[in-house]
């Protein structure tokens, strides 16, 4: 049984980009966003990032916001690449400073994260990578990646760790670039409690099929938290789900039911150039009409039937959906 | 408005590729694949290549086949690739004998084309283009390209040629590689005959939105044909429309309903490991279900009125098709 | 005959991202920049945009500066894409009074480039596309791109407008997405001075080869302007020439002597978490290095007898490059 | 320290693809190949594919040409792709006769292979995965691989099976398709004699950095075979090395070194319309340049210098090839 549609509150920030570097719109505090939150229907999370959105000296203040507005948190994320102080890595930082504060930053989450009954961290290691060639030991640097890893998941394990991968963004590639690249590593750590914050539009960039990445993961039982948005293929555009791949998103949800993911579903949008209040509900109508398809009681025997009849169980879909 | 649904008698081909060269299904003569054509509702067109499919001799009793069967003849290509002799290109060939062939079939082409009643002529020019680096003079080539066609669309004003553009296959590097450079060479011809047969499929390699593209060509008169299938984006899959692609596919319809394209719509599958009815049978279910959506009489208002208000738009084409 | 290597005074911004918005370096004022650029060897020229960099009221001073530190003018741009005002686009908005006012801002660029001595003004419009599909009317925004250019050309014939194409950002896609596609409406407004600014990063990303849309580019007359820098193929990196491509630069320069390219070599460059002055002396030394390589009296004769001979061209470069 | 260069009977085939199903060149009959490939200078080892080209039956021949021509046998695959047969998948097959067959036919392989010296054999699964949506079981798919692998794995510690990744073909989509997913696979299987063989351009189709994937697959002691080839990013184009990606390759060859790699480098070519000997030929050249290059003694200090200072050390490898 899923927990419910959250969203992260960078979803309402001001659409900052490389060329319009204070964005397109307005910046929102906190307060601001959750209030726009707390508008949408059908959305019962909220998602922050430890320590700028809350740590120890606003936690008590945003615990009373969030039960003010009738929000639960459903994800929390540590900050370990949108400052200049991030630019030579975190985990995988040849600098073993760099190193301790992000183990230290992650183990601080972890126990805030437990105080709000939040059973995952993601860790999106977007600086973690290199620009150009030579400019890394990479061996050294998955050496410090597992063992940093290991090391913050040790500190206790009634919280995951969630390995958010992406190809690629701030570094021009990334580390932890695919969704059996983050397994590996996880893998690698030997600890039950380190897994994967899948971002679906991050495994369409990665040329993943989402579902195909997500049953393994459930496999093995290292899926701990869902990111959904979308995007045209090639960059990570956080566009609102649905508005490019249709049939994907739908095999997901389906996926998700059948292999029974328990984690949260959380939309992780950046709509530079649109209200942000839009974009949510774009999503959120298309979720849910795509769940209630997928939830219908003959949707399971349609795709049974059909599997492995090549473009027919396209069609399937398809009928069911929009009539014969 | 448009003249309906045809397919191409390769999609009943027999699957051959790189790996398994004799392809995964038997041999069917261009009778039984005609047979198969006829068998299925909603397609009254039927498209061939000369001069393998239909030539001089054989086009008597071609055309005595396709009546029999209650079928049109809905376009025409002119066989330039797909065998060896083509290596060297064709229009672009450095070699003056192989430029001749090329133009010269391409006429009789037009000639055969006139004969049936076929508009247009399709140009698909894979072999012109190179594998290597320094391999080709592309000023040269480009001038070849361009003063060929002319001299092929000279023939008969009657009978229009479409340049069916692809970024690369077989040559690793097409030069007609996008809408845009197919225009371009188009308008470099200064003749009016000569446009563009779209493959929407090559268009999505191309990173094009095919609406788009199908727009522009249309304001410059220049969109002569249309070729349906559908991919994961990074190469020619020739599957079946709306496997992949949804929102752009409603999308590409709307406009050219919109923009009066008045040509045919011909299925280009390529059916591997499919059965090419099954195929054929779910992307005719597809366009029937999203043409009579944007011919709805309030599909039109729908668009104008939430055009520029960002994923609105989106919303309201979901929320019309699914309900709200 | 080349006018030589310039730089773009961007290069030395503070390196601007939609994660690190305040980038990773501190900001230069223009002189700093001027001063920066001044020091680098091998470099004769600067580019800049209008208005922001330079303008009616700070002429004066800036060609007092830039005779100071011994640089010439080499490129400017019309700024149309940085600040929120353009997001509904310039040439092709729906609004009129935002392709008023890019059609001004355009014209006094041309007039300010000719006082300078300045051949060409970029027209690089990156607001000019759409976010998500039914955005809009793709049909009218390519006549308003056609009629809008052509107005501006019509300004004065001593001044050429560069379209410098690229197929997304900061619009997911942008209508100028290709080289071809710029041909195209270059061609369509029948003006002879609206060529293209070739990007050649751009150009990467839009899967073309540099050498081959340059060549074209030049058949056609309209290649007025040229922007280096390098990427992975998938997104604008902007990172240094020869960091990732290498032989495609060979080919590009070859042509571009062998055709007679008569306009400057500008380096594009956007070192997110680089020293600006490293990544130009890595450009610099490795244009510089295969300039050489092209300019052997026997590379000619080299590159015609082995052309059309498959792999043996790319070896025959190596083995000149590098010893048999 | 490496065993030598190697290169793939396969490259002396016909050249069949999808649109010219019977080649570009003539069958050659496996002495033939053999033939060619012993005069190729710098070349000592040949690959095979089991039982195709060597089997119980043809073993004690096969072993005779070998000698005959002074080659060592370098790597072997097993055949199960290019077939119908295989179309519903190998190893993970709903079908179990046929993951039967996968499992004894690598069994028989691995035994062949230690009967001729041979520490690896290759097993490329292209189709394992999905042409479309709702195709398949994906945990299932997944459970079948990690245990039809371990089984085969099983038979013998003393032979390694080396899982060749691919995004996509012969399947739309492959289950093993990146770097990542083949370590995570082979984790799975609990098994040391499970790794990896490492195709290089399938490494850059799926925007890997090769070097980076390798070093990791070392650090892990999962690297056992690696074919060398190029493309343009985008497709499986097994171009000669070097033609297309420079650096990547000579990062790549200094990794290898300096991690001490000790298998194979064979070249896995396909030259559909080009010489075999020839792009054979440019390849031992690229490759034999790039090694002398990270070879020099002070190779090593240059790397470590400049390491983590941004695009000098790309300055710097040019300028030890080039000159400064």
């Amino acid at each position: 049984m899923m927990k419910g549609l959250g969203v992260g509150v960078w979803t309402f920030g001001m659409g900052s980009e490389r060329y319009v570097s204070d964005g397109y719109k307005p910046y929102l505090t906190l307060e601001e966003r959750i209030a726009k939150v707390s508008t949408l229907k059908g959305i019962s999370g909220i998602e922050v990032t430890f320590p700028n959105d809350v740590n120890a000296d606003t936690a008590h203040k945003f615990r009373a916001l969030i039960n003010q507005y009738g929000l639960s948190l459903c994800g929390m994320g540590v900050e370990l690449v949108c400052d200049k102080e991030w630019q030579s890595g975190s985990f995988a930082s040849p600098d073993p400073r760099r190193r301790e504060k992000a183990i230290s930053l992650t183990r601080a989450a972890m126990d805030m994260a437990a105080e709000f009954g939040v059973s995952n961290v993601s860790l999106w290691l977007g600086q973690d990578g290199f620009d150009y060639v030579f400019q890394d030991d990479y061996a050294a640097a998955w050496q410090r990646l597992v063992e940093g890893v290991r090391e913050a998941a040790n500190h206790r394990s009634d919280v995951t760790l969630g390995l958010e991968y992406k190809t690629s963004e701030p570094k021009m590639a990334c580390y932890i670039n695919s969704g059996g690249k983050a397994l590996a590593l996880a893998q690698a750590t030997g600890k039950a409690n380190v897994g994967i914050t899948l971002d679906v539009g991050h495994a369409i960039n990665a040329r993943e099929n989402p579902a195909e990445i997500a049953a393994v993961l459930l496999a093995e039982k290292r899926l701990f938290h869902i990111h959904l948005n979308d995007n045209y293929s090639w960059s990570d555009d956080d566009m609102p789900v649905g508005s490019v791949h249709f049939l994907q998103y739908v095999e997901l949800l389906y996926w998700l039911k059948k292999l029974n993911y328990a984690g949260w579903l959380s939309l992780d949008l950046y709509p530079y150039r649109d209200d942000p209040i839009e974009a949510c509900q774009t999503s959120i109508h298309f979720v849910s009409k795509m769940q209630n398809l997928v939830n219908q009681p003959n949707f399971d025997r349609l795709i049974e039937e059909n599997r492995a009849s090549g473009s027919r169980s396209v069609r399937a879909v398809y009928e069911l959906l929009l009539g014969e």
